[in-house]
């Protein structure tokens, strides 16, 4: 047979697998696992009736245009919708700056091949969405990442990773940030914070990508409208590209996400668009701009902020039962996230196999650091499981760590140094 | 406000519009023009009924998975259905080689991104696919062309070009075809020319990219089954990359394709893939499913050989009743696209405004060649307008041309010489 490895990009042969679907395939091995590793919504939550009568009455339309190729941009009437949710989100959009992407992994990646040549340098939180990890491991860019406080990214070490990669002569082209609820961390950047960026890309000359999926996911017992102020919403010198979507608000298999940029970047960004799927799926459009206007999606934010807000809850009660002090985490007050950091000395990684073996998985923090740390970190999605199942995982997660520790406590001086 | 000009990566700065999305805007201005432009396949023939009726069952089951993100690789069911169909083409594909992809130019970028580095040829027929060539464009790879006979691609000029690559020191790493009814010639490959490419391949160590998308579509009056074997088939050593696509058998607007790749290279595909969209739409790829698994797909494709050979017949008689000898082209077999070659000296891009005017529009064949020629070709479309649509259309061509041909005749000696 043919060695294809020799036929390999330089790109092609850096490819990794994405950390949470490697867990994705242990959860379809069939065994009883109890899954936090990926950030999907809760399928109780989806509206079934409203997207079936929708369904129907597309379908019953016979209207061609349904199931056909259409422009790259977007269905026309959903890209108004859409500048009609940025405008309610402080942003004014004309459609010139909108497009409708395949996910908001598909803007991730459109963003980073339109801009980012190998070498070029991207800023990101430690720790950030591995999805846009991946997404730009896969232009060659090099991540560098810069430590979060209690609100957020640090502006000072900002700068000061900023000045340093200048004085090596390297070209920084943008900071990637998720202001509201990030993926992993559940943190929400401060509004000060917010127009700190925005001057300081500016004084810079940066751009930001403000990645935005979980802003309408915000708990009422701690957060609000005021709190997930769009960056670009105070963006008037076209410095910001902004990516949103309606995975998890409407459904994540329709793979409706949009982004809205600089009139200029927009238009090259269609172009790679038209390279890359030609358009995102018609009927997809459709439901999802049809939700929009029979209000489905507005119904659906309230249920959902108190859908996951109670899930946010029982995990965190389950977690207090059940590690006490052991593990700690910041208060997640909106999105699917919680973010745990182990007992000193316990590694994540190492103790994925036990975890499996109790039947509870998670991700591991390190997959979200640039710098290679994060291993006595994990990520836990608290949107999908029932509260039952919430319950059963934490308890086996906790069983996992007691595990972890005696195993540690017998082997000797080395790993006794770790364990508290 | 900020110029992001200065942002651009490289393959961001040389990315251009699609020639076919740009008539896609002149019809959607509004104005009564006839489009022979984009290969659209016909919404009267979309099954409806059967897509209303599976809809209302996926809707009704309220199987969250329907909704719910997936396996980068596809839909299990699908992804069975799928090596059953390239079971029927001749291809015996274990899972392990197939990738569901979101249309096939989704499979086109992936298969760009893990195998092309910036200057690695690409050998492409002259003229071929326009979304190949952008594809191709975006990872800056290097396309040369290579003429094609009656009968497709020719062979000894095809070993000629590599030759000559070789001795200037280039790395091909491997051949663009698409065998089948080709877009935008129509024209097929034959089946002994299929062996020698893969010997030639397996000579030269090359690997060959198979584009099939319009196999199912042969007309009866002059191709079958027989005609349409996949390169694929006697494909022993894994040199073979095949691409196809539900989108002009079923309905583009699901963006359902897949790709067929030797093992190591899917693993590598699949995760490019997971970067770039992380997977196709759950909802779509299980209304291709139903679609197969009910039998629809299988009932459709004699009516669309029908329809479509049809279409064929209805131009081919608009073009001898209106253009008698002016024009020539080679008659298409199946497929969707007739490639019309213009008097001497008549430039299709010259003639776009005037044919605008008119109210009819085609795609320029300079858009197809990578070389720089093709200025008297043009490719017209007859899949999608209706018979009467095609009758005036063709009529508008004809009044295009006659308008052209009596302009250059008035402007004196150097267009004289180009009209006949």
């Amino acid at each position: 047979m043919t060695n294809t490895d020799p036929f390999l990009s330089i790109s092609g042969r850096q490819l990794q697998e994405s950390a949470i679907r490697k867990m994705g395939t242990v959860v379809a091995s069939g065994r009883d696992v109890i899954s936090f590793a990926p950030g999907y919504p809760a399928p109780e939550t989806f509206p079934w009736d409203d997207f079936a009568a929708i369904a129907a009455e597309l379908f019953n339309s016979r209207d061609g245009n349904v199931l056909q190729y259409g422009p790259t941009r977007g269905y026309r009437p959903l890209l108004e919708t859409i500048a009609g949710i940025m405008q309610r989100r402080g942003v004014s959009t004309p459609i010139e700056q909108l497009l409708v992407t395949t996910g908001s992994q598909q803007g991730l990646d459109l963003v980073a091949r339109v801009l980012i040549d190998p070498g070029d340098v991207i800023l990101v939180e430690l720790p950030t969405y591995v999805g846009a990890i991946t997404a730009f491991r896969n232009v060659q860019a090099s991540m560098v990442g810069v430590p979060q406080d209690a609100d957020g990214i640090d502006v000072d070490a900002l700068d000061a990773t900023y000045e340093r990669l200048r004085r090596d002569g390297r070209r920084v082209k943008f900071l990637y940030v998720v202001p509201n609820f990030q993926n992993p961390t559940g943190l929400l950047i401060g509004l000060s914070k917010r127009r700190q960026l925005l001057d300081w890309a500016e004084r810079r000359d940066v751009l930001i990508v403000e990645d935005d999926p979980y802003r309408d996911l915000y708990f009422e017992d701690s957060a609000g409208e005021s709190d997930v102020r769009a960056i670009k919403a105070d963006d008037t010198q076209g410095r910001v590209i902004y990516l949103s979507s309606f995975s998890k608000t409407l459904a994540p298999g329709y793979r409706v996400a949009w982004l809205a940029a600089p009139p200029a970047l927009a238009a090259r960004l269609e172009m790679a668009k038209q390279a890359e799927d030609l358009l995102t799926g018609s009927l997809d459009q459709r439901m999802i701009y049809e939700a929009c206007r029979r209000g489905v999606l507005d119904r659906q934010l309230p249920v959902l902020r108190q859908h996951y807000a109670h899930k946010r809850d029982v995990m965190e009660a389950a977690l207090r039962r059940e590690l006490g002090s052991d593990v700690s985490w910041p208060k997640p007050k909106g999105g699917f996230f919680l973010w745990v950091t182990l007992p000193a000395g316990i590694d994540a990684g190492q103790m994925i196999a036990r975890a499996i073996e109790e039947g509870v998985v998670y991700v591991t923090g390190d997959a979200f650091y640039v710098d290679g740390t994060g291993q006595n970190t994990l990520r836990l999605s608290f949107s999908a499981p029932t509260p039952d199942r919430i319950d059963a995982g934490v308890a086996r997660l906790a069983a996992t760590l007691r595990g972890e520790r005696a195993a540690r406590a017998t082997t000797g001086a080395a790993a006794g140094r770790g364990a508290r």
